[in-house]
């Protein structure tokens, strides 16, 4: 047996295990166990198994196309608009076009004869086309990493969500706050996940609790109002609020307003994720700037240096997040 | 000659125009003079031609997607990624994908080896690509007519635009406003130039000065701050402003909060595209509801008919709005 000749399935069987758990070793971008990984990885040494070959097995007749692929209640946050453009602006340089995917879109319907590869974006374990998309035969790259089992994706590009929250509530009691809340999503994506276990962390760390009140991944200006609301009432001495899903903000703000707290003042409040609302309220918000538009671009690139083998199955590239400081936090 | 094998250029030179004026007058969708349209018209008669054949001629080996073209500014509105999700769903139904083209996307590039036809959303007379992506040898639609010349698209979806802001207008006038003013763009698109038209009329009908400020297409809640401030201080009795840019409301409510105004009562505010900003204010602006999901469905549609030759090149179709009354206008 030729080392080009060596595939997945090869190292699989030989192993003993399925070919998404081989994956998932190989990759590293997966769930399983260390021990289970180190022997994948002898096998795979063994039998002269190359990931490249792998990787450029995966690529077919080009369809000169990838599919982007949001989160079913993304279709209202401009985060995912601007990220969608920054895919599309860097896919066009190695020619490739951006197949927008529906909403409930499965690996059926031919997906793999549609498209050379898939963006997943922050991909949440309690959507069901998920794991259909990871198994669609062509390589994946997600945004944030993928909480659920199945097949592991050829690649990633993560932000440092803990490490982003943290400065976000450093920030926070550095101008006073010494009762902050969290409005967080539950913990279905690896952003959410990240701000829950940050905030314990924080909290332990600074001898600082830090009431966290679960919210939709993708809540409205409502849906934070109420939340906040309830946090003014039930918390004393509530003195800041981080509010994670974008566009929710303007709610927090309208809250504060109607208990008589003078925001920027009275109240500090934060956002996760920066955008139009975030700059649109009075005063402007403090938000993590995700970058949108640069974080498209990046995972498109990824998939494109794994469709042209120029990047390993597995990879996982991180991307940066800055710190945008406005009136919300400033007590001036 | 049999009436099968009439084209368009074969109408075209008989009638001794361009192959555009032609489609422009057979098409309806254009601009061209009714003396022009009568004697194509007549031509194309006199020799058979049948438009079905034109649109069966359009269309070529199937590339299975349909290219979606946004505004250049487009990419921070959550309006256009509902329409977008909504072409991407009916799309779905014929089987076809979505391209979503850059901005800045040229004719060039092989459009049409990539798409079987286009849709061109919210055309703007200043943006260069959009006669290209009209020239682009594949049938397209637009979400609103293109003001500008060139060759005519194959079908339009149009909203009622002028319509809507006379009811707006009305619904003001009717909750006591006397001194209204519009924040609204340019007349580059239909949208922009269908709305200075219905100001003005309004004015003239009623014998009510409204002030119109321009500003971009896609300002931002600053910039409407900054116009609605400068409305504050130069018009007397200012009681009403009408916020045409999607996203922009916010930055009236701002302005009039700092004046001291109070939002629905001192101060009526109504928007002309509702969304996520309109929603998440308070109190939340009255606005008109665009439908943008069911907008996009409809571009869909028509271009799917086109294709499929059961429209005629030249359908143009009306989409219905609705008006969402809401604390911003009530008096409460």
């Amino acid at each position: 047996m030729t080392s080009r000749s060596v595939t997945l399935i090869d190292v699989a069987r030989a192993a003993g295990v399925s070919k998404s758990t081989a994956s998932n070793a190989l990759g590293g971008a997966g769930r399983v166990s260390e021990t289970t990984r180190r022997h994948v990885r002898n096998i795979a040494q063994e039998l002269g198994y190359r990931p490249n070959t792998a990787a450029r097995s995966l690529r077919r007749s080009s369809t000169g196309a990838i599919g982007l692929y949001l989160p079913r209640t993304g279709t209202r946050l401009d985060y995912y608009m601007k990220l969608a453009f920054g895919a599309v602006e860097r896919a066009r340089e190695d020619g490739l076009d951006v197949v927008l995917l529906g909403p409930h879109t499965a690996s059926g319907g031919g997906l793999a004869s549609r498209v050379d590869g898939l963006l997943v974006i922050d991909p949440d374990i309690a959507d069901p086309s998920v794991p259909d998309l990871l198994d669609a035969d062509v390589p994946v790259v997600t945004g944030e990493r993928y909480l659920g089992g199945g097949a592991a994706p050829s690649g990633a590009v993560v932000c440092d969500n803990a490490a982003s929250l943290t400065a976000l509530l450093d920030h926070l009691a550095e101008r006073g706050a010494r009762r902050p809340a969290l409005l967080a999503p539950g913990s279905g994506s690896d952003w959410a996940a990240a701000l829950h276990a940050a905030a314990d962390t924080w909290s332990r760390r600074k001898d600082v609790e830090v009431t966290v009140r679960t919210v939709p991944f993708a809540a409205t200006p409502a849906q934070a109002d109420a939340a906040t609301t309830d946090l003014i009432a039930t918390v004393p001495d509530l003195d800041a609020v981080v509010c994670a899903p974008d566009g929710a903000v303007p709610g927090v703000l309208a809250a504060a307003l109607r208990a008589g707290l003078r925001t920027g003042a009275d109240l500090l409040v934060a956002a996760c994720v920066d955008g139009a609302a975030a700059r649109g309220t009075h005063p402007q918000v403090t938000a993590v700037d995700l970058r949108a538009a640069e974080y498209g671009q990046a995972c498109a690139a990824l998939l494109s240096d794994l469709l042209a083998g120029t990047a390993e199955p597995g990879t996982v590239r991180r991307h940066d997040w800055t710190l945008n400081v406005r009136g919300s936090t400033t007590r001036s």
